[in-house]
């Protein structure tokens, strides 16, 4: 494997492979389980208070002292449209009554979200030596804070703007994520329509943009997209919807199982969900959200709408009315201990006895 | 370069790397370049009549005794919905009369579509060596007919599904089209939403799906895409939009001009131009027939109907009203001779000099 860089030096890993933050998926054990085997496990705390966030790295912490990767959510706290929210708290009580799926109106006005600028501090506290973001770019106190303590940053771009703008703002690395990576797009400039740009030609375009390393992203599962990657000029990957359906994966059952049997085609992008547009398996709820055809509240304003009724049919183990992000490399995703889908990966690039 | 198998050899050529077939654009000068300079040239007649495509076929035999693809659309002929038709002609000429494009008001009941079927013959009888084809799979007789006398075929998948159908009806080769190609869509099961696959991921998963040999097509346009095309399992690649703006095409000098200045975010689908989903850079006519909610009549209807808005366009070099085909990697598409785009491609991948 000849990467275009080495980044394996700078993040104190072994192979430059990142396990994907997946917000609701990943758990501390699936960070560990990467750590330990000399990838970049990435602890997603997007959103979360500063207690949660904590609570959730000490737990990493406990079970391995190798390094890991630390993701915010950087995106600007919006106004609350509560028109918007009434007409969509509507939709879902309707949807909740026929499918006895237990949704509670909700005081949209005292919603309250956390910003990533409540996290800054506890990072540096907790000497996290990597961390990555998406929704935005760090504010440039945010920024210096964190680089005064050496910890390195890694943007997440959806087009060749995106990345230009984030090595401009001193970002050390980016992740190229094209429009196959499950869940959410990072996208930050909102200068147009989503961008929706394929790995293949995104990395190939911003790895001739840019001099610092680029990390793919969006497809990535088995020895031949690595590779590819490399091809492309990628200093490293960043893999998710392998990891899917492992041990330490929050996925509940029926979702597991659902990976099996879709196909590349089975995942579309929707806003229905958190009010962002993100991948996952077409459901019933995307559907009932399209067909309303009322505007969906910006993100994460949605995102707190639906939270109780994803929950509610997630301790159901129903897979209609709760978000199955995933990728167009989803399939088959290997219900097996992360560890051991990481090792496989490693030993179809010919790396696993380096 | 290692690609996973060799298919110059069958396609009696130097290099695997094929220009794609883009009517309206490629001429047989770009074709009979490309082929002497070792690569395989593709000359689309799809949907035109035999005597048309006897033509190109006898110009490009003019200038190289070198092999050379022919390109078929074997689509069936739909039945025409006339009230549809109705209602775009009234557009169609709204937009003509607002923005003197001299639309006349077609006779649709009229309207006569050649079939490929037409075309099998004198492809046979002009010794045509390989013929690639999009939009659907030939009808057995036309398979038969066709390999019985040699001739080497190439299918279009833009899914897994697709790809397999090709192999099982004995198609010898399959170009894998991602989302990011320029042009129309190949797809042909339409059983569910367009598939919207990634080049990275379709041609990897297609590459484990069949045996037969796959060329990877979509954001392919350097050296680096070239390489990941084969580490990603591709036998070889297809290369459209950097062709584009060479002094062969027949792209009008605005559009030319367009490719000089569009980032890889200005592409986007449409449906406005032929009745079928194609990917092109977003102009007026895009938007007019969005903005208007109408019913687009299926392909080739809607092709025809706004054929001669078009070519008036064209006429005036006016970019807003005629397709603007172009992939995700079209963006700075060099404008000098194909063969010159051709050599330099072989150069980054290092196989000029062998």
């Amino acid at each position: 494997m000849n990467w275009d860089q080495d980044i394996t030096a700078s993040l104190s890993i072994k192979y430059p492979i990142i396990q994907a933050p997946m917000l609701g998926i990943t758990t501390p054990e699936m960070v560990s389980a990467i750590a330990d085997e000399g990838g970049l496990g990435s602890l997603p705390v997007g959103g979360l208070s500063p207690e949660t966030s904590l609570q959730l790295i000490r737990k990493v912490k406990a079970k391995t002292t190798a390094p890991f990767a630390v993701n915010l959510f950087t995106h600007d706290i919006p106004a609350i449209d509560l028109n918007d929210a009434d007409i969509m708290q509507d939709l879902l009580e309707d949807l909740s009554e026929k499918y006895y799926l237990g949704y509670e109106r909700q005081d949209v006005a005292t919603f309250k979200f956390h910003s990533y600028k409540e996290q800054v501090e506890l990072l540096i506290g907790e000497k996290i030596p990597v961390v990555s973001f998406t929704f935005g770019i760090p504010d440039e106190t945010s920024i210096a804070q964190l680089k005064a303590t050496g910890v390195l940053l890694i943007g997440t771009a959806t087009s060749v703007k995106e990345a230009v703008l984030l090595e401009q703002q001193g970002i050390d690395m980016i992740t190229a994520q094209g429009i196959e990576a499950g869940g959410h797009r990072g996208t930050f400039l909102e200068d147009g329509p989503l961008p929706q740009v394929g790995t293949l030609p995104l990395v190939a375009q911003i790895c001739k943009a840019v001099k610092i390393p680029v990390i793919a992203a969006g497809g990535i599962y088995d020895g031949s997209t690595i590779k590819a990657a490399a091809a492309l000029g990628a200093a490293g990957v960043q893999i998710g919807s392998a990891f899917l359906a492992s041990d330490e994966s929050l996925a509940i059952p029926a979702f597991k199982q659902a990976l099996q049997h879709i196909s590349e085609t089975d995942t579309v992008l929707t806003r229905s969900f958190s009010g962002r547009w993100a991948r996952g398996i077409r459901n019933k709820f995307m559907e009932a959200v399209e067909e309303a055809g009322i505007r969906i509240p910006v993100y994460p304003v949605q995102n707190s709408l639906t939270t109780s009724l994803r929950a509610n049919a997630q301790k159901k183990d129903n897979i209609n009315f709760t978000n199955l992000w995933a990728g167009q490399s989803a399939a088959k995703a290997k219900q097996e201990p992360a560890a051991a889908i990481f090792r496989n990966l490693l030993m179809q690039i010919g790396a696993s006895d380096q």
